[in-house]
Formats: structure tokens, C-alpha cells, sequence
């Protein structure tokens, strides 16, 4: 199976960001030395996925503390660095996490920072392992030890995170399984994370699959095409609502019609404890120029508006199961992960 | 408002096909002499859309009659000529429906053959004129006479049809009556009819509108930024399930869980009342480049294999009303189109 080159990589001296948006015709990098890059390659999804902006978000402010050294900046403008990485996207709860995790240790310079963001990413790759092991387990002792047709939605794999990949991480440990027989990819317009990042991930690995509009993913459950589906997540309220890329609802609803599973993997720092229900998490309408051009061509008349949330949240009562690095919950079955005590994290 | 250039046009020696596969960015036509040309404009979606499909199978025995007193085929030639437009796309009840109407004509010649395809044109504008009035009266009964906030998939609109519309005639009516406040447009992968064909029709009807992606949907539903679904149809079985654009059920699914109606708008003659329930549609699979590529470019790695069903099957329970030219059905209570017996068609 060959590996992806890493999403997020640590240079000694700034970060070495694979640029999804070019995947998959190129496969190039954005080298990031100041914050100003940092958050707009945050913004135009240079990189993307909560677990992969968690570890951007810790590094951001190695490269903050570095470009306030070099720049001569003082303790508000560092401050300031530090907050627009942290806001640079207000879904994912990972990217605020990720540089909160590493604040503390500011006063202790770029290199103590940088050695705990990288902490971070080996502990999301280690936890992106158990997610794939524990989250096959569970769907293999559902649905019975057998050849599987998986739908997903997006991307939630080796790209979206340090390394393996959440929702993909379950598909790549079921195909170590011999337990893949198709991937239906629902291919997530505006910006085709799931034919442009899913399927090319998918490919590399050799597992079967098959590029889908995203229309079609409620059909593909309800024709009996696809046994489950299974998702990643970009915030997990207190009650199990799941905020996820824009058109993961439609597949959830689908499931609960089709009384197919709808696994949700994700690592527990997506669990936003704070926030009781969906209703609070913010939701970032993206730029209309994602649904009204491709390519820079107009796809639609002169003048028109577009309507262009990144994401949508899914009530925890379609939510079947809930794959974490410290186990599952069986979310619509009444196990918040509010209630929860999970034994690490 | 302005008028829509017809999408077909009979010329007196020929079908003038308004391309839809350059608008918005172009308006060009096709002009079709001969039975070959008509399958390829059929199969390639220059002209697209129930009711229009009926209109020109209907001129295409007219144009097949005129190619064989000119080419001096023999009635085997002719009868299988008329066949391949008859089965030029498997779905839509309406294509088959519009050449078996005028077939019994064939032995008076192409004249009287085009006389009656003009009448089902006619007909066909007048039945949406009723369609429009008749859902628009049934939707403010339901909802309240108020400006409302509409959500439609693909195009069933003026370019789908003889003229006016049939979902889109729904919403022209509402405006005419100054009850629009708002159309959310899937903009309806893979071919983008929401964005290029119904956004284009909107604006140049002077109605307000956003373009959004197709999984954006279930949200704008579910979050009450829109209080109904109004929908086409390319094939409505005696118990009420509706075959319509890829995309449609999702739509459904999401309108029952946010207790939205969903209105399904269509000529009386899209319902086959030889088939008993939905399992026994066709359903196209369209062409693989359809995903994987823009305009040429790859959006996919090489080598991946894409599900592209043109069609998903929305169940009778989730179809709250059915508007055609003779009335409106409520589905979803109990009120059949098999049981049903219109005043007419």
C-alpha cells in the first residue's frame, strides 16, 4: 500500500503544507514561514480537515513566535499572530484546540513549541490507528465479518489529518481486513474534496472505488448499493450533533431511511464538551465564487447569489455510532458523548 | 418578465432545438433534419426535460417520415428509425409517450404527424399554465398566504417543457402573485441544470434567487431558511413513487424530516399507470465523464470508476402533493395517482 506524502510536515524551520487544492492533477507544497501564509492557506484549504488544522493551528504559532523574533514584534502583536491563526476557520473546533494546547508553552520559545505540536501530530496519527481498529471492529461485529460496500462523503483520510486518516482510517484497516468490496465516494461540491482527495487516497491504497454526485449518495443507500457510510467530523456537540462538510446530513438522513449505519470517526478532540447541542456551532459560508465558477468559467447567469455553507450538522439521533481513538458510542442509542468519560483526552 | 426563446420550435421542415448544453453562457440552436441528429440531441441533453422530451419525440416521427420520402428508406427503415428516438433515453415515460401519440398518424403523412405534435405543444403549455395556478393555490392553502422560500433541483422549467413549466411554473405563478421571497437552486451535478438552466430562467424572470450545492439541501431545509420543495417529474408510477433528476430523494428526505411539503409538479401524462410502484423505472446511467471530468479536465485520478444513475426513485410517502394540469393529488395521505381518475389525459 503506497503512503500519502504527509499533509503537514515540520521543517525545523516552518511548516511544509501539501497543497490539496491542486491534488490530483500536481502534487506540490506551500512552504509557510509567517502567519500571514498560514492563514491563507488555512482559508483557501491548502490544508483542511479538523485534525490536520489542529496540528497546523499548534505549529502556527511556532511560526508566530519565529516571525515575532525575526519582525521584532511585541507581546500584542504576537498575541494578535496568535489569534488570527486560531479564528482563521470557526467550524473545526481542532484548529482553536490545537493552538491552545501549545500556548501555555510560549514563554519556553518556538523549538518547545514546535516539539509539542509534533507531539500532537504522533499522537494523532497513533490515535487515527485506533480509530481505524477499533471503528472496523464494531461495523464488522454489526454487519457481520463479510465483504462490504462503504459510502463516504468528503474527505476524512490520511489528507485531513497527520497520517491514516479518521473515517478512511476505518476504511483503510477494513481493507487490511479484506472486508472492502466497493467505496462509493460521494465526490462534495463546491470544492470535490471526495473525487479529488478521497478517490486519489483510495486509488493509491488499491482499494475499489467509485466517484459519485453527491445527489446520488440517498439513492445509493436506498437501492441497497452501499451497507453503511461512514463519515469524519469537523465539531461533535455534548449531545452527539454532528457538524461535518456540507451534504453529510443527506447521507445521514439516507441511512436512517435505508436503516444503513451512519459511522461518524473522529478523534475526541473533536468532542466540543462546551457546546450542549448543534445549535451552536457556527457555520462558515464560504466564498459564492466555489458554486458560481469553475476554473475561473461562470457556471451560472451574471449576477446570480449563491448559497454556500461548508457545513451542516447532523442530529445525534442519526448518528449510529461514534468511532473515537478511546472507543465507540453508540450515539443514537442514547450515549452522548457528553456522557462519556472517556480515558483519555 | 421576459420570455424564454422556446426550447423546441418546429420550423415547418424541421425541429429547432434550443442547445441547453452552452446556456448560460451561450444561446445557440440546433437545427435537426434527420433522426440521427435528433437521438445524439436527445442523448447529449441539447434538449432535456420531460415534457419537452414528449414534444420532440413527437416532431421526430414527423422528421423521420420527412428523411424517409427523402433518403427512400422502406417501412422496416422507418418503423425502426422511430423506434430509436422512441428508446433515446430509458426513463422518461413522456419521449415514448410523444411518438406513440402521433404513430397512429404516420400513414397521413409528416404534415398531419407535425399538426399533432404542434397540438401536444400547445396542450403541453396550457397544462402548465394550469399546473402553476392549481400548485400555487394548493401552496398557499397550506402554508399561508405569504412570501415564501422555495427549493427546487434541476430544471422543470420553461427549458424543460413546451413553455412556462412545470415546478418552475409553480413558482412563476407565486411570483406573478407576489408570494416569492426567495429560490434556493441545487445547482444539480453532474450537469449542472439548477445553475446553468432554472438560475438563468429565475433572473430572467426578475426572481430572486441563490444557487447552492446539492448536499447544501438537506440543511437549508432542516435549519427552515426554506418552507417547501417544489420538483418535476420523469416518471410517476400508479402508487405515487416519482423517478426524477439524481438528487431528488435527498431532497425528499430532508423536506419529511423538517416537516416541509414537498410538491411534485408534472403533466399528467408523466404518470404510468402500467407501472405499480417505483421498482420498475429504468434508470439511466449516464456517461462517466460526466463526474470525472470539467470541460474536458480531469477532476478525478486516472483510472477511477464513477456511479452516475441520471434518476433516484422518491417514495409515494415522502410525495406530499402531486400537481398535474388536472388537479392536485395529496400522495403522501393516501391519494394515489393509480386511484385518481383525471378529468382528462
Amino acid at each position: 500500500m503506497e503512503t500519502e506524502p504527509p499533509a503537514v510536515e515540520w521543517t525545523g524551520d516552518g511548516l511544509r503544507l501539501l497543497d490539496q487544492t491542486v491534488l490530483p492533477g500536481r502534487v506540490e507544497y506551500v512552504v509557510v514561514r509567517d502567519v500571514g501564509t498560514l492563514v491563507d492557506a488555512i482559508r483557501r484549504l491548502v490544508v483542511r480537515g479538523a485534525p490536520a488544522l489542529g496540528v497546523a493551528g499548534a505549529f502556527g504559532v511556532a511560526i508566530a513566535l519565529r516571525e515575532a523574533a525575526r519582525e521584532g514584534w511585541d507581546a500584542a502583536a504576537l498575541e494578535e499572530a496568535v489569534a488570527r491563526v486560531r479564528e482563521a476557520r470557526p467550524t473545526a473546533v481542532n484548529l482553536a484546540a490545537g493552538v491552545d494546547r501549545v500556548r501555555p508553552l510560549m514563554g519556553a520559545g518556538a523549538e518547545t513549541v514546535a516539539a509539542e505540536a509534533q507531539a500532537l501530530l504522533d499522537e494523532d496519527v497513533r490515535g487515527n490507528r485506533a480509530i481505524g481498529a477499533l471503528g472496523a471492529d464494531w461495523i464488522l461485529r454489526r454487519l457481520g465479518d463479510r465483504p462490504l460496500r462503504v459510502l463516504t462523503h468528503c474527505n476524512a483520510g490520511a489528507l485531513a489529518t497527520a497520517g491514516w486518516g479518521t473515517a478512511l482510517g476505518v476504511v483503510r484497516e477494513l481493507h487490511a481486513r479484506g472486508r472492502v468490496e466497493m467505496v462509493y465516494v460521494d465526490e462534495t461540491r463546491p470544492l470535490l474534496q471526495g473525487s479529488r482527495l478521497t478517490a486519489w487516497e483510495l486509488a493509491r491504497a488499491g482499494i475499489p472505488c467509485a466517484v459519485q454526485p453527491d445527489g446520488a449518495a440517498p439513492s445509493t443507500l436506498l437501492r441497497g448499493l452501499a451497507d453503511l457510510a461512514v463519515i469524519g467530523a469537523d465539531r461533535i456537540a455534548a449531545n452527539g450533533d454532528t457538524a461535518n462538510k456540507i451534504g453529510s446530513l443527506g447521507v445521514a438522513l439516507a441511512c436512517a431511511a435505508a436503516g444503513a449505519p451512519l459511522v461518524v470517526a473522529a478523534p475526541w478532540s473533536t468532542v466540543d464538551a462546551a457546546l450542549p447541542d448543534g445549535r451552536g456551532v457556527p457555520i462558515e459560508e464560504r466564498p459564492a465564487a466555489e458554486v458560481l465558477t469553475w476554473n475561473g468559467e461562470p457556471t451560472a447567469p451574471a449576477g446570480v447569489a449563491a448559497h454556500n455553507p461548508a457545513f451542516d450538522v447532523t442530529p445525534a439521533r442519526l448518528v449510529t455510532a461514534l468511532v473515537t481513538e478511546t472507543g465507540v458510542l453508540e450515539v443514537s442509542s442514547g450515549r452522548t458523548p457528553g456522557a462519556a468519560r472517556p480515558a483519555r483526552g
